[in-house]
């Protein structure tokens, strides 16, 4: 088996929907296809959310390095292609430091190599990943559904209530909405709304990194009140002191990590962010951290400190952070609510029983079983 | 003065060159003008070098911004274009942390503008930045020059003895080679090949963040006879912790910062790097950093935990560099002494006199005074 191609696009995930932090109204994400000399066997990568595409970053840097690598190099003994050996060919000539885009350029072509692995074994990518790292694996995974972006109208609570009652019918059990893009009072409106539909201990809070710590402060004594199951990105994400600081006085549990693309920085939250294995969520984005051989080395970093595996809840209803919390036996993984969304909804609209959901059996990552994001792919696999 | 369009062109900087860790064989750059709605108006912005040109993101996301800003959002009351109004539209709807390669695409464009904001008051860039910023700024600049990168045989001192020899009598005082991409035995030759020819003190030794902590400290223990001015990047850039340790132990100055990216990440060294004031580096990249707006928070940083600006070294032989140096009465400015590369060389030949040049008058950052560098901008004026 040889790549004979690679091809991408840029597709749109333009939204009327925004967070406190940015708007998503010129968002693009990337879809990549690996070729190979076997017309039958293709690998589909797509990149997470929120960081635009890498189409440019694909075809000037990290494209050519594979497709230059010699005959058999990216592959295993058994033929397999070896996503380690490919991602070392890709980091070639590559200074260290400044992990931004070229972060999710290296990840979404990551992705699609699994994705080929998988489909030359006939398995689900979640089994082939848990052979290849040496981990049991099983297909039943605990998930949440996240919703209750700022629209229109922030104090309008009807859509964020439509949006969980829904969810709440369809098995969801845990759920994240938007803060901090509005007034205090507004936003507690909101965060109550939520709480009659999640109940105690079921609705987490993500603000995206934009409060000043002196403001995270003031957010979370007026939420001292309500049994929140944690508060993420309560500080601009490289504010590790910041979120020390957090950490040490308010016990809500805190997720974070989403914005931070290697280990290299996620060493460094490990040593100076001040987190508590026992309640904190380690939320490292797994296609847009370089993918799955840096990801491992990250649970691997924390392990070596104490962390389960259990504590990692990757960011982004993302079908690859789905296989992974399988094959790792890592603590959950995100659903995005809205399942028109190419990035939204789950394969094969697997139902969702009592916060788990059971990955179907599907070749690779099943993306043939997630419509609207395989239809991203239409013109790449014309 | 209305910006009426924005160009950009992907320059080749292929070199046969090497340091450490990678090869400069198929590195890139990125050359902008800026245009405006009078014909003799333009600014010109050139990449720092290393981490490959910025195109793509130029296009897709940063001028586009620019472009869509309302007429006269981007000027200040006297007309004049403000750089840091339009920092703020580039930067609309990104996300945080991530500082990666969005902060030189940004770096670029800034760059540009200084550019232009200078040739709108006739004068030298870093005259126009020092009156920005309420500095006094000065023409003349402490320089060092950096050579010997690894060439085709790294045991043959020769070329390495004739860029420092010629450097030397060019007026040149302090100087910087590459090691820790060959044996210890080997580079140790090529250390007192140079020490030869620089002199105690004078000379600074750059590992490009190769080392593991271990291995750093095996060289400067061999090292620690030698009277080195400072070693560059001896750990990993982001390895906080692992710098501290080496600045714990050991005398040697160390000059790091030229792979961190951004305030959040400077911010960071600054915590929990354990460098010293009193005779450590700073050498973040002004144009890889996001330009000017976000570089002068770096100093401000710094400077609220009792740092002199003296201490600041940027990285690259760039003439924004060299103009920033000036104007803000920073420490030095890098030189790199292979006068045929686009990034290499001195404006209009200044010479330089006892370890200082003196900048010419020419508007703006000068750039037609530095032949290599203007060459790859005739696209582009055309």
């Amino acid at each position: 088996m040889n790549i004979t191609g690679i091809r991408e696009k840029t597709v749109s995930l333009a939204s009327g929907l925004r967070n406190a932090g940015i708007a998503y109204d010129a968002m693009t994400a990337s879809a990549v296809v690996v070729e190979t000399d076997d017309s039958d066997l293709v690998g589909l990568g797509f990149d997470s959310v929120g960081r635009y595409g890498h189409g440019a970053l694909l075809r000037e840097r990290f494209i050519p390095r594979l497709l230059d690598a010699a005959p058999g190099a990216l592959l295993d003994p058994d033929g397999l292609i070896d996503p380690a050996a490919a991602w070392r060919a890709m980091m070639a000539n590559e200074k260290p430091g400044g992990h931004g885009e070229r972060a999710g350029a290296v990840g979404v072509l990551d992705m699609a190599l699994w994705d080929l692995r998988a489909r030359q074994r006939g398995a689900p990518a979640w089994r082939t990943i848990a052979d290849y790292f040496g981990t049991s694996g099983a297909p039943a995974v605990a998930v949440y559904g996240t919703g209750g972006h700022y629209g229109a109208d922030a104090a309008d609570t009807g859509p964020l209530r439509a949006t969980l009652t829904d969810a709440h019918a369809r098995g969801f059990r845990t759920f994240k909405i938007k803060i901090g893009g509005a007034p205090l009072a507004t936003d507690l409106a909101r965060i109550e709304a939520a709480l009659d539909i999640a109940g105690p201990g079921a609705l987490a809070l993500d603000t995206n990194g934009v409060w000043e710590p002196a403001t995270a402060a003031e957010w979370l004594v007026a939420l001292a009140d309500y049994d929140i199951a944690w508060i993420e990105e309560p500080v601009s994400p490289l504010d590790y002191a910041g979120l020390a600081a957090i950490a040490g006085r308010f016990p809500v549990p805190i997720g974070t990590g989403e914005n931070l693309f290697s280990c290299d920085d996620a060493r460094n939250l490990e040593r100076h962010g001040g987190l508590r294995p026992d309640r904190d969520w380690l939320q490292f984005d797994i296609s847009l951290s370089y993918g799955l051989p840096e990801f491992v080395r990250i649970v691997d970093c924390f392990a070596s400190k104490g962390w389960s595996a259990r504590r990692f809840a990757p960011h982004a209803g993302h079908v690859l952070a789905l296989h992974t919390v399988a094959a790792l036996g890592l603590g959950m993984a995100e659903v995005t609510l809205d399942a028109a969304l190419p990035i939204g909804g789950l394969p094969g609209g697997a139902p969702v029983e009592d916060g788990r959901v059971t990955l179907p059996d599907a070749p690779g990552f099943g993306i043939e079983e997630l419509p609207a994001l395989h239809a991203c792919f239409a013109d790449l696999l014309a």
